[in-house]
């Protein structure tokens, strides 16, 4: 089984891509995409929906799964998450994929144990969850924990 | 030159396109892209994303506007309204369309006159600017409304 998990923002969007084999887990691929800021909106959207449709035709994820928002105390950035997280889901979606969502803290006990863990315990465990694992950047380690965290708790 | 307008929502996407030539305007169409409130929400995007695609494949406007945000203080609406916005500039991006951005007080300015008109007023103003037109809706009348006011602003 092969999953996806997503870190949805309009400016860096983060994706990891892992196997899970009976209870074996591997490392497939992580990246991010990003966007350019002065750029007018729809065109940034556009960017992030080709590059994620290039990434689920290149690897064909089974299923995934998709960090839960926090939202934001700032309207404006909850509307811009939101605007890149609609077109996430669609490329999810339209790619035949059921979406799993899962809180923060949730994927930060899966993976270290305690929901309150630092983005730095996290990053470790990935280190010691996917040995040799290169993360291309914040965003997509966060994806790659989400992927772990419905390898663990999904029956896939 | 064929013009549309959104007036994008998770539950109930209005759209309505007008011809311009030179200062006349006509109605060519308006209606409505209502999603399952019950249906999981990366379903609901795959539903606006394919009967707007279709509207526009259609219709074949030239030109797109979109009501800008009225952001709520609510944070769950304004991250629905997000993740519906984003599908909506992501389908007009995809169709080579430009897209424009206004105000609502800009809108019923330039439909009635003036920025604080209620939503009846700006209905009836349709009548008579688009004689005979008949309206799916509220969300279809505004997205009606952002099309002509486009038309109005625009040297298109």
């Amino acid at each position: 089984m092969i999953i996806i998990g997503l870190d949805p923002s309009l400016s860096c969007t983060g994706w990891g891509i892992v196997a899970k084999s009976g209870s074996r887990l591997s490392h497939i691929a992580n990246g991010q995409v990003k966007t350019d800021p002065k750029a007018p909106l729809a065109e940034r959207l556009v960017v992030l929906d080709r590059e994620l449709t290039d990434v689920l035709l290149h690897y064909r994820p089974e299923s995934a799964a998709v960090e839960e928002v926090f939202v934001n105390k700032n309207a404006q950035s909850t509307l811009k998450l939101g605007q890149a997280r609609g077109v996430c889901l669609l490329a999810l979606a339209r790619a035949g994929l059921p979406v799993a969502e899962y809180a923060t803290r949730l994927v930060k006990k899966a993976i270290v144990g305690t929901g309150g863990a630092e983005k730095t315990q996290v990053q470790a465990m990935l280190g010691v969850l996917l040995p040799g694992v290169k993360l291309a950047g914040a965003d997509a380690a966060d994806a790659l924990a989400v992927a772990i965290t419905h390898a663990h708790l999904n029956r896939g």
